[in-house]
Protein backbone atom coordinates (compact mmCIF):
# COMPACT_ATOMS: atom_id res chain seq x y z
CA UNK A 1 0.00 0.00 0.00
CA UNK A 2 1.18 3.30 -0.91
CA UNK A 3 2.49 6.04 1.95
CA UNK A 4 -0.67 8.54 2.15
CA UNK A 5 0.86 12.33 1.29
CA UNK A 6 -1.70 14.12 4.17
CA UNK A 7 -2.75 17.16 3.25
CA UNK A 8 -3.76 17.89 6.86
CA UNK A 9 -0.38 17.20 8.11
CA UNK A 10 1.21 19.82 5.94
CA UNK A 11 -1.09 22.01 6.98
CA UNK A 12 -0.65 21.94 10.38
CA UNK A 13 3.38 21.84 10.20
CA UNK A 14 2.86 25.44 7.85
CA UNK A 15 0.35 26.50 10.53
CA UNK A 16 3.05 26.20 13.68
CA UNK A 17 5.62 28.29 11.51
CA UNK A 18 3.17 30.59 10.28
CA UNK A 19 1.72 31.66 13.42
CA UNK A 20 5.29 32.31 14.96
CA UNK A 21 5.80 34.32 12.01
CA UNK A 22 2.71 35.95 12.21
CA UNK A 23 3.54 36.68 16.19
CA UNK A 24 6.90 38.43 15.24
CA UNK A 25 5.31 40.75 12.56
CA UNK A 26 2.85 41.60 15.51
CA UNK A 27 5.29 42.39 18.10
CA UNK A 28 6.45 44.80 15.15
CA UNK A 29 3.24 46.35 15.05
CA UNK A 30 2.42 44.84 11.91
CA UNK A 31 -0.88 42.55 11.71
CA UNK A 32 -0.62 40.11 8.15
CA UNK A 33 -3.89 41.00 6.59
CA UNK A 34 -5.72 39.18 3.87
CA UNK A 35 -9.11 40.77 2.10
CA UNK A 36 -11.19 38.69 0.68
CA UNK A 37 -13.44 39.99 -1.80
CA UNK A 38 -16.83 39.30 -3.47
CA UNK A 39 -19.17 40.96 -5.97
CA UNK A 40 -22.66 39.54 -5.62
CA UNK A 41 -23.65 35.97 -4.33
CA UNK A 42 -21.28 34.95 -1.83
CA UNK A 43 -23.01 31.85 -1.84
CA UNK A 44 -20.30 29.94 -4.48
CA UNK A 45 -17.37 30.89 -2.79
CA UNK A 46 -18.27 30.40 1.00
CA UNK A 47 -16.26 27.26 1.50
CA UNK A 48 -13.78 28.58 0.50
CA UNK A 49 -13.82 31.56 1.89
CA UNK A 50 -15.03 30.31 5.21
CA UNK A 51 -12.21 28.00 5.30
CA UNK A 52 -9.60 30.82 4.80
CA UNK A 53 -11.45 32.52 7.39
CA UNK A 54 -10.98 29.44 9.59
CA UNK A 55 -7.25 29.19 8.75
CA UNK A 56 -6.36 32.95 9.55
CA UNK A 57 -8.30 32.78 13.42
CA UNK A 58 -5.96 29.66 14.13
CA UNK A 59 -2.92 31.46 13.07
CA UNK A 60 -3.82 34.62 13.99
CA UNK A 61 -3.61 36.13 10.50
CA UNK A 62 -6.36 39.36 10.46
CA UNK A 63 -9.53 38.77 7.95
CA UNK A 64 -11.21 40.88 6.48
CA UNK A 65 -14.59 39.92 3.87
CA UNK A 66 -15.56 42.81 1.41
CA UNK A 67 -19.32 42.07 -0.20
CA UNK A 68 -20.00 44.29 -2.71
CA UNK A 69 -23.58 44.25 -4.56
CA UNK A 70 -24.22 41.94 -7.78
CA UNK A 71 -25.21 45.40 -9.59
CA UNK A 72 -21.70 47.46 -8.77
CA UNK A 73 -20.29 48.85 -12.26
CA UNK A 74 -16.91 48.02 -12.88
CA UNK A 75 -15.61 51.52 -12.30
CA UNK A 76 -17.11 51.32 -8.61
CA UNK A 77 -14.81 48.47 -8.06
CA UNK A 78 -12.31 49.56 -9.64
CA UNK A 79 -12.53 52.56 -7.27
CA UNK A 80 -12.64 50.57 -4.07
CA UNK A 81 -10.37 48.05 -5.23
CA UNK A 82 -7.76 50.75 -5.28
CA UNK A 83 -8.52 52.06 -1.87
CA UNK A 84 -7.41 48.33 -1.08
CA UNK A 85 -4.17 48.43 -2.58
CA UNK A 86 -3.60 51.83 -1.19
CA UNK A 87 -4.57 51.07 2.17
CA UNK A 88 -1.62 50.28 4.10
CA UNK A 89 -3.97 47.60 6.92
CA UNK A 90 -4.08 45.44 4.20
CA UNK A 91 -1.40 42.96 2.55
CA UNK A 92 -3.46 40.45 0.75
CA UNK A 93 -6.12 40.69 -1.57
CA UNK A 94 -7.95 37.72 -3.12
CA UNK A 95 -10.99 38.31 -5.50
CA UNK A 96 -13.53 35.47 -6.22
CA UNK A 97 -14.05 34.52 -9.46
CA UNK A 98 -15.83 34.19 -11.47
CA UNK A 99 -17.20 38.02 -11.47
CA UNK A 100 -20.68 39.07 -12.44
CA UNK A 101 -21.06 39.51 -16.35
CA UNK A 102 -20.36 43.56 -16.07
CA UNK A 103 -16.99 43.05 -14.63
CA UNK A 104 -14.13 42.51 -17.27
CA UNK A 105 -11.50 40.52 -15.62
CA UNK A 106 -9.16 41.24 -18.49
CA UNK A 107 -9.22 44.53 -17.55
CA UNK A 108 -9.00 43.83 -13.60
CA UNK A 109 -6.37 41.54 -13.29
CA UNK A 110 -4.03 44.69 -14.07
CA UNK A 111 -5.51 46.91 -11.27
CA UNK A 112 -5.10 44.69 -8.45
CA UNK A 113 -1.69 45.31 -6.85
CA UNK A 114 0.63 43.31 -7.65
CA UNK A 115 2.54 43.27 -4.34
CA UNK A 116 -0.77 42.21 -2.93
CA UNK A 117 -1.70 39.26 -5.60
CA UNK A 118 -1.51 36.63 -3.45
CA UNK A 119 -3.14 34.12 -5.92
CA UNK A 120 -1.40 35.26 -9.35
CA UNK A 121 -4.45 36.71 -10.86
CA UNK A 122 -2.36 39.89 -12.27
CA UNK A 123 -0.36 38.47 -15.17
CA UNK A 124 2.89 40.51 -13.60
CA UNK A 125 2.99 37.46 -11.11
CA UNK A 126 2.86 35.00 -13.71
CA UNK A 127 5.78 36.43 -15.80
CA UNK A 128 7.63 36.54 -12.32
CA UNK A 129 7.40 33.36 -11.91
CA UNK A 130 8.61 32.60 -15.11
CA UNK A 131 11.97 34.60 -14.90
CA UNK A 132 12.20 33.25 -10.60
CA UNK A 133 11.61 36.10 -9.25
CA UNK A 134 11.67 35.52 -5.50
CA UNK A 135 9.25 38.18 -4.96
CA UNK A 136 6.44 36.70 -7.02
CA UNK A 137 3.27 35.22 -6.02
CA UNK A 138 3.07 32.21 -8.12
CA UNK A 139 -1.07 30.41 -7.85
CA UNK A 140 -1.69 28.78 -4.48
CA UNK A 141 -2.65 25.46 -5.98
CA UNK A 142 0.00 24.09 -7.60
CA UNK A 143 2.74 25.75 -4.97
CA UNK A 144 0.62 23.90 -2.53
CA UNK A 145 1.70 21.15 -4.75
CA UNK A 146 5.44 22.08 -4.48
CA UNK A 147 4.80 22.49 -0.20
CA UNK A 148 3.21 18.61 -0.49
CA UNK A 149 6.82 17.56 -2.07
CA UNK A 150 8.82 19.35 0.20
CA UNK A 151 7.61 18.29 3.79
CA UNK A 152 7.27 14.63 2.33
CA UNK A 153 10.39 14.99 0.75
CA UNK A 154 9.93 13.59 -2.46
CA UNK A 155 12.75 14.08 -4.63
CA UNK A 156 12.65 15.91 -7.92
CA UNK A 157 16.05 16.37 -9.37
CA UNK A 158 16.48 14.93 -12.22
CA UNK A 159 13.19 12.68 -11.71
CA UNK A 160 10.39 12.56 -14.24
CA UNK A 161 8.37 14.99 -13.06
CA UNK A 162 4.41 14.51 -15.39
CA UNK A 163 1.99 17.50 -15.17
CA UNK A 164 -1.22 16.20 -16.39
CA UNK A 165 -3.20 19.48 -17.51
CA UNK A 166 -2.22 22.73 -18.97
CA UNK A 167 -4.27 25.57 -17.79
CA UNK A 168 -3.59 28.81 -16.49
CA UNK A 169 -3.81 28.09 -12.96
CA UNK A 170 -2.49 24.70 -12.37
CA UNK A 171 -0.84 22.62 -14.85
CA UNK A 172 1.41 25.55 -16.80
CA UNK A 173 2.63 26.79 -13.29
CA UNK A 174 2.73 23.65 -11.78
CA UNK A 175 5.37 22.73 -14.50
CA UNK A 176 7.55 26.10 -14.13
CA UNK A 177 7.76 25.77 -10.19
CA UNK A 178 8.42 21.87 -11.16
CA UNK A 179 11.70 22.76 -13.46
CA UNK A 180 12.99 25.68 -11.48
CA UNK A 181 16.02 26.26 -9.73
CA UNK A 182 15.58 23.98 -6.32
CA UNK A 183 13.09 21.71 -7.58
CA UNK A 184 15.30 20.91 -10.97
CA UNK A 185 12.86 18.43 -12.32
CA UNK A 186 12.60 16.92 -16.28
CA UNK A 187 9.22 18.00 -16.65
CA UNK A 188 6.38 17.20 -19.01
CA UNK A 189 3.07 18.50 -19.71
CA UNK A 190 0.54 16.66 -21.16
CA UNK A 191 -2.77 17.22 -21.58
CA UNK A 192 -6.51 15.93 -23.97
CA UNK A 193 -4.28 16.10 -27.10
CA UNK A 194 -1.54 13.89 -26.06
CA UNK A 195 -1.19 10.71 -27.48
CA UNK A 196 -0.86 7.74 -25.17
CA UNK A 197 -1.43 9.65 -22.36
CA UNK A 198 -1.44 6.43 -20.23
CA UNK A 199 2.13 6.01 -21.38
CA UNK A 200 3.44 9.26 -20.53
CA UNK A 201 1.90 9.65 -17.27
CA UNK A 202 3.04 5.73 -16.62
CA UNK A 203 6.87 7.16 -17.22
CA UNK A 204 6.56 9.72 -13.99
CA UNK A 205 8.21 9.09 -11.23
CA UNK A 206 6.37 12.30 -9.79
CA UNK A 207 2.86 12.78 -11.04
CA UNK A 208 0.83 15.87 -10.67
CA UNK A 209 -2.92 15.08 -11.66
CA UNK A 210 -4.31 18.75 -12.60
CA UNK A 211 -7.09 17.90 -15.22
CA UNK A 212 -10.10 17.86 -13.49
CA UNK A 213 -11.91 14.57 -14.91
CA UNK A 214 -13.20 12.54 -11.97
CA UNK A 215 -10.96 9.08 -11.82
CA UNK A 216 -9.27 9.14 -14.48
CA UNK A 217 -5.60 8.13 -14.18
CA UNK A 218 -6.01 4.44 -13.73
CA UNK A 219 -3.85 1.99 -12.01
CA UNK A 220 -1.57 1.32 -15.84
CA UNK A 221 -0.79 4.63 -15.65
CA UNK A 222 0.89 4.69 -12.50
CA UNK A 223 4.50 3.70 -12.15
CA UNK A 224 5.22 1.55 -9.16
CA UNK A 225 6.12 3.52 -6.50
CA UNK A 226 5.66 6.90 -8.07
CA UNK A 227 4.44 9.96 -6.16
CA UNK A 228 0.91 11.06 -7.29
CA UNK A 229 -0.26 14.71 -6.22
CA UNK A 230 -4.08 14.67 -7.25
CA UNK A 231 -5.19 18.31 -7.79
CA UNK A 232 -8.63 17.62 -9.27
CA UNK A 233 -11.70 18.17 -7.18
CA UNK A 234 -14.92 16.49 -9.03
CA UNK A 235 -17.60 14.84 -7.86
CA UNK A 236 -18.89 11.39 -8.82
CA UNK A 237 -21.93 9.91 -7.83
CA UNK A 238 -22.36 13.11 -5.14
CA UNK A 239 -19.17 11.94 -4.01
CA UNK A 240 -15.99 14.08 -4.18
CA UNK A 241 -12.98 12.84 -5.95
CA UNK A 242 -9.82 13.53 -7.59
CA UNK A 243 -8.71 12.85 -10.91
CA UNK A 244 -6.62 9.69 -9.95
CA UNK A 245 -8.61 6.20 -9.22
CA UNK A 246 -7.05 6.28 -5.82
CA UNK A 247 -8.59 2.47 -4.82
CA UNK A 248 -6.52 1.32 -7.68
CA UNK A 249 -3.50 3.85 -7.96
CA UNK A 250 -2.63 3.18 -4.64
CA UNK A 251 -1.79 -0.58 -5.05
CA UNK A 252 0.72 0.93 -7.55
CA UNK A 253 1.95 4.34 -6.13
CA UNK A 254 4.86 4.66 -3.38
CA UNK A 255 2.65 7.66 -2.17
CA UNK A 256 -0.81 9.35 -3.19
CA UNK A 257 -2.30 12.10 -1.79
CA UNK A 258 -6.40 11.52 -1.31
CA UNK A 259 -8.79 13.64 -2.14
CA UNK A 260 -10.56 15.20 0.12
CA UNK A 261 -7.94 15.72 2.15
CA UNK A 262 -4.62 15.71 -0.08
CA UNK A 263 -3.47 19.26 -2.07
CA UNK A 264 -6.53 20.79 -1.24
CA UNK A 265 -6.04 21.43 2.61
CA UNK A 266 -2.91 22.87 2.24
CA UNK A 267 -4.08 25.73 -0.56
CA UNK A 268 -5.69 28.19 2.22
CA UNK A 269 -2.36 27.42 3.84
CA UNK A 270 -0.75 28.86 0.52
CA UNK A 271 -2.56 31.50 0.43
CA UNK A 272 -1.85 32.88 4.79
CA UNK A 273 1.95 31.88 3.51
CA UNK A 274 1.62 34.57 0.61
CA UNK A 275 0.14 37.09 2.37
CA UNK A 276 2.80 36.82 5.58
CA UNK A 277 5.07 37.14 2.75
CA UNK A 278 3.24 40.03 0.92
CA UNK A 279 3.48 41.90 4.44
CA UNK A 280 7.09 41.43 4.95
CA UNK A 281 7.67 42.76 1.71
CA UNK A 282 5.23 45.63 2.03
CA UNK A 283 6.99 46.76 5.17
CA UNK A 284 10.78 46.24 3.52
CA UNK A 285 11.28 43.23 6.16
CA UNK A 286 12.05 40.96 3.25
CA UNK B 1 19.73 13.04 -45.63
CA UNK B 2 17.39 15.41 -43.71
CA UNK B 3 15.34 17.71 -45.56
CA UNK B 4 17.44 21.38 -44.65
CA UNK B 5 15.29 23.81 -42.41
CA UNK B 6 16.62 26.73 -44.25
CA UNK B 7 15.96 30.31 -41.47
CA UNK B 8 16.70 32.70 -44.88
CA UNK B 9 14.00 30.93 -46.67
CA UNK B 10 11.41 31.75 -43.67
CA UNK B 11 12.78 35.30 -43.36
CA UNK B 12 11.97 36.15 -46.94
CA UNK B 13 8.38 34.94 -46.82
CA UNK B 14 7.88 36.86 -43.79
CA UNK B 15 9.69 40.15 -45.24
CA UNK B 16 6.85 39.85 -48.36
CA UNK B 17 4.17 39.63 -45.60
CA UNK B 18 5.54 42.24 -43.33
CA UNK B 19 6.48 44.77 -45.93
CA UNK B 20 2.83 44.80 -47.18
CA UNK B 21 1.31 45.54 -43.74
CA UNK B 22 3.77 48.66 -43.16
CA UNK B 23 2.98 49.67 -46.76
CA UNK B 24 -0.63 49.76 -45.55
CA UNK B 25 -0.31 51.27 -42.25
CA UNK B 26 1.85 53.88 -43.88
CA UNK B 27 -1.08 54.26 -46.36
CA UNK B 28 -2.53 55.17 -42.72
CA UNK B 29 -0.18 57.81 -41.87
CA UNK B 30 1.76 54.98 -39.62
CA UNK B 31 5.11 54.12 -40.06
CA UNK B 32 5.57 51.13 -37.56
CA UNK B 33 9.00 52.39 -36.45
CA UNK B 34 11.68 50.29 -33.68
CA UNK B 35 14.05 51.67 -31.76
CA UNK B 36 17.10 49.88 -30.41
CA UNK B 37 18.50 51.27 -27.09
CA UNK B 38 22.62 50.84 -26.43
CA UNK B 39 23.97 52.15 -23.69
CA UNK B 40 27.80 52.47 -23.71
CA UNK B 41 29.66 50.23 -25.70
CA UNK B 42 28.22 49.73 -29.18
CA UNK B 43 30.34 47.15 -30.19
CA UNK B 44 29.23 43.85 -28.55
CA UNK B 45 25.24 44.58 -30.14
CA UNK B 46 26.89 45.81 -33.56
CA UNK B 47 25.76 42.65 -35.62
CA UNK B 48 22.51 42.32 -34.01
CA UNK B 49 21.92 46.00 -34.26
CA UNK B 50 23.23 45.99 -38.01
CA UNK B 51 21.04 43.60 -38.91
CA UNK B 52 17.90 44.38 -37.47
CA UNK B 53 18.53 47.88 -39.55
CA UNK B 54 18.86 45.82 -42.38
CA UNK B 55 15.82 43.69 -42.30
CA UNK B 56 14.17 47.36 -41.33
CA UNK B 57 15.56 48.67 -44.48
CA UNK B 58 14.36 46.42 -46.94
CA UNK B 59 10.60 45.85 -45.19
CA UNK B 60 10.28 49.94 -44.57
CA UNK B 61 9.94 49.53 -41.27
CA UNK B 62 11.30 52.98 -39.32
CA UNK B 63 14.46 51.88 -37.62
CA UNK B 64 16.42 54.40 -34.68
CA UNK B 65 19.56 53.59 -32.99
CA UNK B 66 19.75 55.60 -29.04
CA UNK B 67 22.69 55.68 -28.05
CA UNK B 68 24.02 56.79 -24.37
CA UNK B 69 27.10 57.18 -22.83
CA UNK B 70 28.79 54.42 -20.69
CA UNK B 71 28.65 56.29 -17.36
CA UNK B 72 25.13 57.26 -17.70
CA UNK B 73 23.29 57.03 -14.47
CA UNK B 74 20.41 55.28 -13.81
CA UNK B 75 17.84 58.29 -13.27
CA UNK B 76 18.71 59.42 -16.60
CA UNK B 77 18.41 56.54 -18.42
CA UNK B 78 14.67 55.89 -16.96
CA UNK B 79 13.67 59.36 -17.55
CA UNK B 80 14.93 58.57 -21.35
CA UNK B 81 13.04 55.57 -21.32
CA UNK B 82 10.23 57.02 -20.45
CA UNK B 83 10.62 59.47 -23.08
CA UNK B 84 10.60 56.54 -25.90
CA UNK B 85 7.84 54.73 -24.39
CA UNK B 86 5.77 58.29 -24.63
CA UNK B 87 6.68 59.07 -27.85
CA UNK B 88 3.71 58.50 -30.60
CA UNK B 89 6.11 57.57 -33.42
CA UNK B 90 8.04 54.99 -31.21
CA UNK B 91 6.34 51.62 -31.31
CA UNK B 92 9.10 48.73 -30.75
CA UNK B 93 11.72 49.27 -28.57
CA UNK B 94 15.20 47.14 -27.34
CA UNK B 95 17.39 47.85 -24.82
CA UNK B 96 20.72 45.66 -25.51
CA UNK B 97 22.15 43.82 -22.86
CA UNK B 98 23.80 43.47 -20.75
CA UNK B 99 23.92 47.18 -19.45
CA UNK B 100 26.22 48.81 -17.91
CA UNK B 101 27.28 48.28 -14.09
CA UNK B 102 25.34 51.25 -12.77
CA UNK B 103 21.77 50.04 -14.21
CA UNK B 104 19.84 48.15 -12.67
CA UNK B 105 18.01 45.75 -15.09
CA UNK B 106 15.52 44.52 -12.39
CA UNK B 107 14.64 48.35 -11.81
CA UNK B 108 14.60 48.60 -15.84
CA UNK B 109 12.44 46.03 -17.08
CA UNK B 110 9.33 47.59 -15.00
CA UNK B 111 10.23 51.00 -16.67
CA UNK B 112 9.87 49.97 -20.09
CA UNK B 113 6.13 50.16 -21.67
CA UNK B 114 5.27 46.42 -21.97
CA UNK B 115 2.87 47.90 -25.11
CA UNK B 116 6.33 48.20 -26.97
CA UNK B 117 8.45 45.93 -25.24
CA UNK B 118 8.89 43.75 -28.28
CA UNK B 119 11.61 41.28 -27.18
CA UNK B 120 9.48 40.56 -23.69
CA UNK B 121 12.05 42.12 -21.43
CA UNK B 122 9.67 43.11 -19.47
CA UNK B 123 7.93 40.25 -16.97
CA UNK B 124 4.61 41.92 -17.63
CA UNK B 125 4.68 40.07 -21.10
CA UNK B 126 5.91 37.00 -20.02
CA UNK B 127 3.02 36.54 -17.84
CA UNK B 128 0.73 37.37 -20.61
CA UNK B 129 2.72 34.28 -22.65
CA UNK B 130 1.69 32.10 -19.88
CA UNK B 131 -1.86 33.07 -19.70
CA UNK B 132 -2.24 33.00 -23.93
CA UNK B 133 -2.82 36.63 -24.33
CA UNK B 134 -3.00 37.40 -27.72
CA UNK B 135 -1.60 40.65 -27.19
CA UNK B 136 1.49 39.96 -25.59
CA UNK B 137 5.20 40.17 -26.80
CA UNK B 138 6.83 36.56 -26.13
CA UNK B 139 10.64 36.55 -26.44
CA UNK B 140 11.70 36.68 -30.36
CA UNK B 141 14.28 33.37 -30.42
CA UNK B 142 11.23 30.64 -28.74
CA UNK B 143 8.99 32.64 -31.70
CA UNK B 144 11.22 32.43 -34.47
CA UNK B 145 11.21 28.74 -33.77
CA UNK B 146 7.16 28.58 -33.71
CA UNK B 147 7.91 30.83 -37.32
CA UNK B 148 9.87 27.78 -38.50
CA UNK B 149 7.60 24.93 -37.15
CA UNK B 150 4.70 27.08 -39.05
CA UNK B 151 6.67 27.56 -42.12
CA UNK B 152 7.49 24.30 -42.64
CA UNK B 153 4.17 22.58 -41.56
CA UNK B 154 6.09 20.57 -38.79
CA UNK B 155 3.46 19.04 -37.03
CA UNK B 156 3.05 19.60 -33.07
CA UNK B 157 -0.13 18.91 -32.20
CA UNK B 158 0.05 15.68 -29.95
CA UNK B 159 3.55 15.01 -30.80
CA UNK B 160 6.73 14.90 -28.22
CA UNK B 161 7.97 17.94 -28.25
CA UNK B 162 11.40 18.07 -26.46
CA UNK B 163 12.86 21.52 -25.24
CA UNK B 164 16.94 21.53 -23.74
CA UNK B 165 17.38 23.99 -22.19
CA UNK B 166 15.46 26.07 -19.10
CA UNK B 167 16.67 29.49 -19.88
CA UNK B 168 13.59 32.46 -19.31
CA UNK B 169 14.58 33.46 -22.84
CA UNK B 170 14.44 30.52 -24.58
CA UNK B 171 13.78 27.15 -23.01
CA UNK B 172 10.69 27.94 -21.06
CA UNK B 173 8.84 30.42 -23.18
CA UNK B 174 9.16 27.96 -26.01
CA UNK B 175 7.96 24.97 -23.54
CA UNK B 176 4.94 27.26 -22.94
CA UNK B 177 4.56 28.20 -26.87
CA UNK B 178 4.61 24.50 -27.65
CA UNK B 179 2.39 23.23 -25.45
CA UNK B 180 -0.58 26.48 -25.91
CA UNK B 181 -3.53 25.95 -28.15
CA UNK B 182 -2.71 26.10 -31.87
CA UNK B 183 0.52 24.21 -30.94
CA UNK B 184 -0.73 21.48 -28.58
CA UNK B 185 2.26 19.63 -28.40
CA UNK B 186 2.96 17.18 -24.99
CA UNK B 187 6.38 19.21 -24.02
CA UNK B 188 9.48 18.04 -21.73
CA UNK B 189 11.63 20.58 -20.79
CA UNK B 190 15.41 18.48 -20.09
CA UNK B 191 18.40 20.50 -18.81
CA UNK B 192 21.76 19.94 -17.30
CA UNK B 193 19.69 18.11 -13.84
CA UNK B 194 18.16 15.32 -16.28
CA UNK B 195 19.11 12.10 -16.13
CA UNK B 196 19.69 9.98 -19.36
CA UNK B 197 19.31 13.20 -21.33
CA UNK B 198 20.12 10.96 -24.30
CA UNK B 199 17.31 9.14 -24.10
CA UNK B 200 14.81 12.06 -23.21
CA UNK B 201 16.09 13.86 -26.40
CA UNK B 202 15.68 10.33 -28.70
CA UNK B 203 11.62 10.21 -27.72
CA UNK B 204 11.31 13.59 -29.51
CA UNK B 205 9.45 14.37 -32.32
CA UNK B 206 10.22 17.62 -32.89
CA UNK B 207 13.54 18.80 -30.72
CA UNK B 208 13.89 22.11 -29.57
CA UNK B 209 17.93 22.47 -28.60
CA UNK B 210 18.82 25.75 -26.97
CA UNK B 211 21.18 24.84 -24.70
CA UNK B 212 24.18 26.98 -25.66
CA UNK B 213 26.63 23.59 -25.55
CA UNK B 214 28.21 23.41 -29.27
CA UNK B 215 27.58 19.88 -31.02
CA UNK B 216 25.69 18.40 -27.59
CA UNK B 217 23.44 16.75 -29.19
CA UNK B 218 24.50 13.32 -31.07
CA UNK B 219 22.91 10.92 -33.89
CA UNK B 220 22.27 9.17 -30.88
CA UNK B 221 19.88 11.66 -29.49
CA UNK B 222 17.93 12.14 -31.76
CA UNK B 223 14.85 9.73 -32.91
CA UNK B 224 15.04 8.58 -36.50
CA UNK B 225 12.78 11.39 -38.59
CA UNK B 226 12.34 14.04 -35.79
CA UNK B 227 12.56 17.67 -36.56
CA UNK B 228 15.28 19.67 -34.98
CA UNK B 229 14.85 23.49 -34.47
CA UNK B 230 18.57 24.26 -33.24
CA UNK B 231 18.74 27.47 -31.08
CA UNK B 232 22.16 27.03 -30.09
CA UNK B 233 25.02 29.74 -31.18
CA UNK B 234 28.86 28.20 -30.11
CA UNK B 235 31.96 28.76 -31.60
CA UNK B 236 34.86 25.73 -31.68
CA UNK B 237 37.59 26.39 -33.08
CA UNK B 238 36.41 29.75 -35.01
CA UNK B 239 34.11 28.03 -36.73
CA UNK B 240 30.05 29.00 -35.85
CA UNK B 241 28.26 26.08 -34.64
CA UNK B 242 24.63 24.78 -33.01
CA UNK B 243 23.97 23.02 -30.06
CA UNK B 244 23.85 19.84 -31.99
CA UNK B 245 26.60 17.72 -33.97
CA UNK B 246 25.04 18.59 -37.61
CA UNK B 247 26.54 15.91 -39.74
CA UNK B 248 25.72 13.71 -37.39
CA UNK B 249 22.55 14.41 -36.56
CA UNK B 250 21.41 14.87 -40.29
CA UNK B 251 21.64 11.72 -40.98
CA UNK B 252 18.75 10.60 -38.26
CA UNK B 253 16.49 13.50 -38.77
CA UNK B 254 13.94 14.09 -40.85
CA UNK B 255 14.64 17.75 -40.94
CA UNK B 256 17.37 20.14 -39.45
CA UNK B 257 18.17 23.68 -39.30
CA UNK B 258 21.52 24.49 -40.02
CA UNK B 259 23.83 26.77 -37.94
CA UNK B 260 24.35 29.56 -39.15
CA UNK B 261 21.35 29.71 -41.50
CA UNK B 262 18.60 28.58 -39.55
CA UNK B 263 16.85 29.82 -36.47
CA UNK B 264 18.64 32.93 -35.95
CA UNK B 265 17.66 34.40 -39.65
CA UNK B 266 14.30 34.60 -38.56
CA UNK B 267 14.74 36.01 -35.28
CA UNK B 268 15.17 39.75 -36.59
CA UNK B 269 12.02 39.33 -38.53
CA UNK B 270 10.31 38.15 -35.70
CA UNK B 271 11.32 41.66 -33.89
CA UNK B 272 9.96 43.70 -37.23
CA UNK B 273 6.88 41.12 -36.68
CA UNK B 274 6.31 42.60 -32.93
CA UNK B 275 7.09 46.26 -33.87
CA UNK B 276 4.25 46.22 -36.37
CA UNK B 277 2.07 44.17 -33.99
CA UNK B 278 2.85 46.77 -31.77
CA UNK B 279 1.90 49.66 -33.82
CA UNK B 280 -1.32 48.44 -34.86
CA UNK B 281 -2.31 47.57 -31.26
CA UNK B 282 -1.02 51.14 -30.05
CA UNK B 283 -3.03 52.84 -32.79
CA UNK B 284 -5.93 50.75 -32.13
CA UNK B 285 -5.79 48.62 -35.35
CA UNK B 286 -5.51 44.97 -33.51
Amino acid sequence: MAQLLKGPEVAAAMDETLAKEIEALKAKGITPTLNIVVVGDAGPSMAYTNGAKKTAEKIGMGFELKQFPEDMTQDDFIVELKKLNEDKNVHGILIMRPMPAQMNEDVIKYVIAAEKDVDCFNPLNAGKLMFEDPTCFPPCTPTAVMEMIDHFGIETAGKNVVVLGRSMVVGKPAAVLAVGKGKDATVTICHSKTKDLDKVCASADVLIAAVGRAKMVKASWVKPGAAILDVGINFLDGKMCGDVDFEEAEKVAGSISPVPGGVGSVTTRVLAKHVVKAAKQLNGLA
